[in-house]
């Protein structure tokens, strides 16, 4: 991992570029829906995939990989073990753990893990509005009067208003949090910047959020938190931008993104994304 | 959900429509290897996805969206619990749940939910022939000397042949039975109609069976069974029809399907589906 | 199964011809990343696929299925039980299991499984050359000094240093071994194929490896494991070759693959197969 550049444009560029140089490995735990997208995702975008279920699988990869990668959809029983092991793993060995909470508020399993991610946090939490709002809730990262209970898979709060959660969030993993919307918005604990671009068809495809966090962690192994988060929302939003020129409807604009995923070299990724600072 | 209109296309048209305006979401339990087409179809088609495996998760969505579905496909020691407890939590909630019998005969499990679900009925089955005889038997609704022992998840007995079988689910769910071949037929207790267009690929696609049944959850949610099973039958053909013209194999006709799921509006549906009234 | 005959591209085609014929079931437990295109793959190819988690489906479909695919890719710990229990069911009907050790080295089960499976063998392994050889020591088949350790999912070895290693695997299991390279290397008890084609996108797509596996047993339903094999070696490789003309990436290249999967008749197979001798 070198110095980071000034700019966030060089340091998504460079990021990108040492992604292409190594090929680095982000093992996964993550829902049945959307693995292969994930895969193909991280192999798109320069990296390596390797998905388990079992905690020790979880535990011998996170040892070889440089991020790992956990995506709360689908939870099986076995992930009551397996998804703590591998959080506390990557704490121990302060390697990165990137989480999507998806569906956050549904079940008992998914709570119960979520208090004990609490202990053995993400280095990057991916997410939409709603459920940025409801993690900062779980943790106890928010007060006031926002709306209680649980929330769903959908997007129902704008991403603008998360940006309290997100920010609360990332201060609190000492982090990066990317929420997911028409506009991303990427936080640190000092800095937010907005990511532009996409298409409206990416909420037409299962797993668009998925996948980005699977390369979120492809991007973590390389670099740190925050640049890793916006690199792979910038990589995202470009891709999505490219993808809706040409495509006919939402399996050809997956089609499309995939392989705008992996032609779009890191100058490119640098000089076509839309970025705007917002705080820091 | 508005008084339906009289005729069956107007009926469908009518649900096109609801489905494009609400955005209706169907949870689903349903098989690993179509997963993804599963919840891309329904998307495509208007409606939302959720996926799981757990039971407390499985009945967090039967309150939160407007149908269910449930695909015995890759059954795992958790279905034992989750799928029973969704079917019994929907029949209390007087919600419909879509079911998708495929490998019915094969294992014990399989079995032993199915009689579960004798008790907690679905408003819909989405089957292919020899599915339809086969559920048909095990639920003791058929006499005769129709051939014992179980059936695959191959169509081996021609549409027309489950005819009775088709109708006595239908009577006894008091629902509507969709059974998948070269021409559909859509059954309630009282009519049957027949469907028709598709493509020869849809037999060497993976999943266009079962996707079927998650997009009729989705148009469950916003009308009646039989109208709901008609709706999506017509559209799965429409799509395919569509989709065979341009493709040249089954990945490209996969992908020229759900874009056509997505691009077909309410109108077009109604002016493209070939119904043929059997019997009512 | 008619007798083979004399040349290679013959023994291709012909097996090529009696799938298309035949349409052979081959049941798989194979792993949540990339089962949509193991089927899909299987389909394609011209073969029939169902797909199981629990012991006794697996059974059922050891005795339905002219062959049988088992890949340990995303262990469940359902499959401590059901994956030996079918290797042994496939013994005893004397039926070929195909075997694709993903992951070998990689937690506690998957090696525990390939030491059951070592008393009932596959007919044909299907793997990369690290593979090869991990799966030749773990089970006894090796001596020298090559590197210890797990091996993980990428190819870290030539596929030619794995050679002496496939070769022992074929001996001990009387059948044959594929291993996937830049060239793939297809090897009996006593002969040595080379097969040249397809495309370094293959690599940037998930499954390439396993879906070959999948697609292996469907010949392998219907010709000795040394054709099965190299047929399916070469289908992949021509098919590779094929989708490489016009893609843009890696996600059109998996449509144009499995589009070419499904258009290669037998005598195209045969007149674009690239096999080259190494010994016998």
């Amino acid at each position: 991992m070198s110095e980071a550049p000034a700019t966030l444009h060089a340091r998504i560029s460079q990021a990108a570029r040492e992604v292409r140089a190594t090929c680095p490995l982000a093992g996964s735990i993550t829902n049945a829906v959307t693995v292969n997208l994930v895969a193909n995702a991280q192999l798109a975008a320069g990296g390596s995939a390797a998905m388990v279920y079992l905690a020790d699988e979880a535990l011998a990869l996170t040892q070889v990989g440089g991020a790992f990668y956990v995506n709360l959809g689908t939870l099986l029983p076995c992930h009551a073990q397996s998804i703590p092991a591998a959080a506390r793993a990557l704490r121990d060995l302060a390697r990165p753990l990137v989480l999507d909470p998806v569906g956050i508020g549904l079940g008992e399993l998914r709570g119960q893990i979520l208090d004990e991610l609490r202990d053995a946090p993400p280095a990057i939490v991916r997410c939409n509005a709603s459920e940025a709002i409801a993690l900062a809730r779980q943790w106890g990262l928010l007060e006031g009067d926002e709306a209680q209970g649980p929330r769903g898979v959908d997007a129902q709060d704008a991403v603008d208003d998360a940006r309290a959660a997100a920010q609360a969030i990332a201060r609190f993993i000492d982090g990066a949090v990317a929420v997911s919307g028409e506009t991303d918005l990427v936080a640190s604990a000092d800095r937010v910047v907005e990511v532009e671009g996409g298409s409206p068809l990416m909420t037409k495809v299962t797993g668009m959020g998925c996948s980005l966090g699977g390369v979120a962690a492809v991007y973590a192994a390389v670099t740190d938190p925050f640049t890793a988060a916006l690199a792979a929302a910038a990589h995202y939003k470009v891709a999505g931008t490219r993808a809706q020129r040409d495509c006919a409807g939402p399996a050809s604009f997956q089609l499309a993104f995939v392989d705008a995923l992996h032609a779009i070299g890191p100058d490119e990724l640098a000089a076509e994304a839309v970025l705007r600072e917002r705080g820091r």
